[in-house]
């Protein structure tokens, strides 16, 4: 297995961006994801019940059909909460797209995200479709990664590549996301791209457990989006011979899990306003989902983030949220580890003493600055 | 039914306050509070797993008294997460009052707020009995409002008469808490005092109603604190005909209620660092638990609360607040109208058009300077 800094797309993928002018700063705005042949594709959506329309639109396509092409996504506007206008906004334009790839529209999936309860204007998105095609390259990821940004600082990318006989596999990935982060993934899109030949099964299986221990274990301030998505398409490019289960399973959940994570580290590592990178780790609980329960309480915590800005030691903080969470404690047997705060990378240590379950939380500290962006994004 | 914005103690009751020098300004920290005969008692403590020591203790008298006749509070040090030393440090205190005041020392009550995880300076608060129990008056109870005031920048005070028969009766009542708000009560203090003849059943039936439609209904940051105690005592010395049900009873209730209220709200008003005190009126639900529930996921998101404090109407927040908090809502049924936000008191109606209860939930904005507040607290 060897981890890569960049992402590289995968063979028979293709990428662009262009700025179509969604963003008053000009800056990209609309990213295209192609592959040369059909891909099998798995996403994991967010759990909000006011689902975005391209959320709605791309879980029609995923029901109907197992075969896609592209993801045509836009950042500036995350046409959420406008009701069907929404949805036949976002028809039109994977109405274009197809006709301009030459794809049915069942074959694409949509993603979007930026500011919630405007209507997408359509006409400028269908008027850079054209160009968008046009410019599809192998080197267009390197556009695409910085098309799909709203209020990040910098680029989101990771991959890992690992062999099967001889055939080399690639997962690649990029991402967005740096405020609205929580649990259950808030306002984040991910794009993951494998050449990997994947049974479905075995490929949704892998998604949704690495999501699990990756962007589902952060949060910056708690809040959940209408928009969060990460979709993860397989072409078989490579031409290793199918993966399913055991070991070349695991070689592949351990590539794809590697990217997510990374990818979700990045996005607290960029979160608003942040100059702290926090690692929560509750050990020693009764089960998995009650120390993650723990340590989320502890990163939603504002007094403790607000503490952390400020580096101070106030353990007591953590004991509240924790006794605040809802689990069964013990004063006697919590014990709590605050590693040196004047640093960037921050680790707390939590032991329950209940049980032998553990999980690990990432977060950042909430500043000033957090409330100045989020005070005039709109 | 007469409100008064100042707390005047009631019949045969009596307070004082000194600096003892928990606080390192040497402002007021301890505060006492008495009945010349004896009172009947009503409590309702957080629901932090965490107790605090005074909370612990508290507990155990409630259980094994029927009469109480002081209430002893410290600021600067909330005796918290002190183990079995913070509740021996206690009890020595409560034996030197209990002396002190020729009183046993389960009919005395304690509450105490301000740093957690440090043991109390015993000796300090010792020293300090002798003249705190000699100054005991009426009037005690204007110094008793500052002192238990930590990071809270005015006194919360409010109190309401109204007459049964010829006799008049009064409730009063005192709090402190300008951070760590949460529903459930987080780092708050409500000390309440009525010359009210009324049965114990009724007294605590009341009191439980009047805090979860009060102070379980503010928010300031979602933290819930180990300390938050509402302490009522009723001496009955307003010999009044005994309040058990009722019309009578409703009319105590309503009085309750009001200071209640009062006091949460002016809680909420003296939010660390807030510059706006919002409503949020949640209307049309199935139930009120629904309501409530939409309110609060609102009132403590951050992205909102930002958006508050920058004026911004972004009512797209609102919305994947609601539909993140895990209630059932339809989004063609949801409306949400924003009051003017350029004004110091905001109101936020959401129409969730699929019932007809509804709940209203208070807090503030979030800025800067809240940040600033808890970056250098310990």
């Amino acid at each position: 297995m060897k981890a890569c800094k960049k992402a590289i797309l995968p063979l028979g993928f293709k990428a662009n961006a262009v700025s179509c002018g969604i963003k008053k700063s000009g800056r990209p705005d609309l990213a295209l994801f192609y592959s040369d042949i059909p891909a099998k594709a798995a996403c994991v959506f967010t759990a909000n019940k006011l689902q975005a329309a391209p959320i709605i639109i791309d879980k029609r396509h995923l029901k109907s059909g197992k075969e896609f092409r592209a993801i045509i996504v836009n950042s500036g506007n995350a046409n959420a909460f406008t009701g069907n206008a929404g949805i036949t906004d976002a028809d039109r334009i994977m109405q274009s797209l197809s006709a301009g790839l030459a794809v049915k529209k069942e074959k694409i999936l949509v993603g979007s995200t930026g500011i919630i309860g405007k209507r997408l204007e359509v006409p400028k998105i269908k008027n850079a479709l054209h160009g968008l095609i046009n410019g599809l390259s192998r080197q267009g990821i390197d556009k695409a990664k910085k098309a799909i940004m709203t209020t990040d600082t910098f680029v989101k990318e990771a991959g890992a590549e690992f062999n099967i006989g001889r055939e080399k596999v690639t997962v690649s990935g990029i991402a967005k996301g740096a405020g609205m982060i929580a649990p259950n993934m808030a306002t984040m899109l991910a794009f993951i791209f494998t050449d990997a030949d994947i049974t479905q099964g075995a490929l949704s299986r892998a998604l949704k457990s690495a999501v699990d221990s990756s962007f589902n274990c952060i949060t910056v301030d708690g809040c959940m989006s209408t928009n969060d998505s990460v979709m993860l398409l397989a072409n078989a490019a490579a031409g290793n011979s199918p993966i399913d289960k055991g070991k070349n399973f695991n070689l592949f959940f351990s590539a794809l899990r590697m990217v997510c994570l990374e990818l979700a580290k990045l996005i607290v590592k960029d979160a608003e306003g942040a100059t702290k990178f926090i690692q929560i780790k509750v050990s020693r609980a009764k089960t998995f989902v009650e120390a993650k329960k723990a340590a989320l309480a502890v990163a939603n915590s504002n007094l403790f983030k607000a503490a952390m800005f400020g580096e101070d030691p106030n353990f007591g903080r953590i004991a509240a949220a924790i006794g605040a969470c809802g689990i069964d404690i013990k004063e006697k047997c919590l014990k709590i580890k605050l590693g040196p705060l004047n640093k960037k990378d921050i680790n707390i240590d939590v032991s329950l003493g209940m049980g032998n379950a553990c999980a690990a939380v990432y977060t950042s500290d909430l500043t000033p600055e957090y409330i100045k962006i989020n005070a005039e994004y709109s």
